[in-house]
């Protein structure tokens, strides 16, 4: 099937080809109750009406549970019936898409149906596509963790001896996950401003060092008993699909909070991702190598491929509040020497259960070329250069009314897999007076 | 009103007297769904059955709340109402219990009603009372935090510089916080057996340090929009009672992971708590002050009040599997540096949102006299003094087949306020073969 060969016109530029159809929670403004949708070209289908009016009538056994897992405001009761549902349905959408769809008169020459379901982006509100029960981050970029460890311990220490064991991670915070769009204000805290003379005086201040991590976001669809950990060689049954993700940091925040019990307040004021949730099938024909680990794992760490990273293009631009945009940021998500699989394997070897919704990050992803930092604060060395901008500005940290934007895609254009965007605004602190 | 006095038949030595009447979620042999019920002597009164059959028909204008919040499978609508109607229907149902009670056709004199609505305890599965949102560790223990730094890192450097200048806090892992009676796996994970010949060669092994942290655990009933810090000194509104918690520590597979982002696999493997939620304004008599902090603090953590730790006993058993059971540790719960309105202020001052249902855990509780600690960690003075138990045995960290058992309570015989208990016991480890 030529992907790009749909009866509804598509942008060959578009991230939401025919081979994409990622999945969502929209509103409207004739209709704000949240309901799921897959995005297609410049449109969102309404999967709510589309289903009620008997749009997957010729997609049994899945019919019967279309009208109840697309009446509801999240997408946890569609990731909740596993990935070979996920498949079916995606490539029956994929079906009634296409131009010479076998079933034409689903959407294709259902006038009225398209007129109702069919509805343009620009006209649609996004929401977080699932409720997430846990939001867990790893620090798989090892890229990114040498080059923090070097600014932080040199090189000789940059990597601790636990990193090429383990995937390192830390529980993050659920209730502060956004939806691309969601503006932020700028944390305050507590903040060691003169760390040489008076090593236990912090501050009370705005943050100071407000920076980004570029990351990949993952959804669970199928969890596990509490007390029964995931195969490794299993796990891939157990994703639904994947985000981009902004792991908005303070810095300075974070260097005083930090020792023994990790990052806090620094990480926890918000966390944004995309609206759009690429399916792990969608994906996987861009399964491609990640970073070599040479260390001999742990049997339960041990996958039987070698291929299970994912080779998807990310981009990071910056907007200040003169209206400039800067691309600060080229990578790719192959940059990671841990894998989705390891990640759960790992997460659940202790017993912990996963639930469907719950959240992975990656941890920030950086290549090794230049302009291929993940962070700010690597591409500033520590605050040592600053980046040069578009309109004559420059930056270390982010500054008020900046707008981070992160773009991802695999494929070629007709056939774009794409994620859309992940942007969210930085307004000024709350004022404590 | 003396509180002893209702016309049910209450044991003198019962957490559930007339003064507490707290709150959790049961089911029965005769009708698994959970519903809201209170504790009161033997007996749990199904909230869901009495609100259905006009129980708080007196009760205007909460009666039209009754039937949704009680006809739930948690306590989230309950608490999200707010502390004012906790507080009136807290009384509410003390008066219905009272001997002299003002209405005694709701139940004293409704034998029909009593009989199904009143279900003996020993009959009641208990659920977890609250769906919970992301759970939240402290470190408030100051002594525990002392005992710990000075075991890693000697009596001079026991405490970091930031411990007394802010609540030390991690997230920690929702979906495994159980309830009192779920019996836990030995969690397995990657362990150093020999750190100085060989510090970057983990094995795979069954944890074999594994520890107990005896804490209180607070609910939060209202949350705060993102961005929007909450005021210290408004903070106990947001409050909405209170549990007894087990945070089990697997000591050695938190050794080798926590660097630098805190502990993961060490903790997730499952958190225990206490069915029955205590009220906050239950515990308002017991008001106490708590370890004094001689810091000079940020103004969002300057509480008015100088007295917002809480009385209460606590007490932790261990049975092992010959059945010998022995009081390991009493202590009190006031021995917390922060307070749970300083933790709430803390945690939000970022911006970061908590919702109704948001856990909080003080961190281990120790008292400063032999025999007060909350871990076993302390007590066995880092793992070179075993603790001497009942029939002969003795240990240093949990075997398999053990049970903990935190108590608590405050007040006096006849009118105390308990939580009951908070009870696990260790299953052997997975086997991966």
């Amino acid at each position: 099937m030529p992907t790009t060969e749909s009866w509804l016109l598509i942008d060959p530029a578009s991230h939401f080809s025919l081979a994409n159809i990622p999945f969502g929670i929209i509103s409207t403004p004739t209709d704000s109750t949240p309901r799921p949708a897959v995005a297609i070209g410049n449109y969102a289908l309404d999967l709510h009406l589309f289903a009620r009016e008997g749009g997957f009538a010729l997609l049994s056994p899945f019919e019967s549970h279309a009208q109840s897992v697309f009446n509801a405001r999240t997408l946890n009761a569609f990731a909740a019936l596993g990935r070979s549902v996920h498949k079916e349905v995606r490539k029956y959408l994929q079906e009634i898409f296409c131009r010479e769809t076998p079933y034409p008169s689903v959407l294709k020459t259902n006038e009225e149906l398209k007129k109702k379901a069919l509805i343009p982006l620009k006209d649609v509100q996004n929401h977080l596509p699932l409720e997430i029960g846990d939001y867990t981050d790893f620090f798989a970029g090892k890229n990114h963790a040498y080059n923090i460890g070097v600014l932080f311990r040199g090189k000789n220490n940059a990597l601790q001896p636990n990193y090429v064991h383990l995937p390192v991670a830390y529980h993050g915070r659920a209730s502060s996950v956004v939806v691309s769009g969601t503006a932020l204000r700028r944390p305050s805290g507590q903040i060691l401003f003169d760390t040489k003379t008076n090593p236990a005086a912090p501050k009370f201040s705005p943050c100071m060092k407000l920076d980004i991590e570029l990351e990949l976001g993952m959804f669970i669809c199928k969890g596990n008993d509490l007390g029964s950990p995931i195969d490794v060689n299993s796990a891939e049954q157990n994703i639904f699909g994947y985000v981009l993700m902004n792991d908005w940091s303070a810095r300075d925040i974070q260097m005083f909070e930090y020792i023994p019990l990790g990052p806090f307040n620094a990480k926890n004021f918000g966390t944004t991702i995309s609206p759009w949730v690429v399916l792990a099938d969608t994906l996987a024909p861009f399964a491609t190598h990640g970073i070599k680990n040479d260390t001999t794992l742990q049997k339960y760490l041990q996958e039987e491929r070698t291929d299970s990273a994912l080779d998807i293009n990310l981009q990071v631009d910056i907007t200040t509040s003169k209206g400039y945009t800067t691309t600060i940021t080229r990578t790719n998500a192959k940059n990671l020497v841990w894998s989705w699989p390891q990640m759960i394997a790992h997460h659940s070897i202790s017993g912990c259960s996963l639930r469907t919704g719950d959240l992975f990050g990656s941890g920030t992803i950086s290549g090794t070329e230049p302009k291929s930092q993940g962070s700010l604060l690597e591409q500033i060395q520590g605050g040592t250069v600053p980046m040069k901008l578009e309109g004559d500005e420059e930056r270390k940290f982010l500054e008020d009314g900046d707008t981070i934007t992160i773009k991802g895609w695999s494929g070629e254009e007709g056939s774009l897999v794409g994620f859309g965007e992940c942007s969210g605004t930085i307004l000024p602190a709350v004022r404590f007076d």
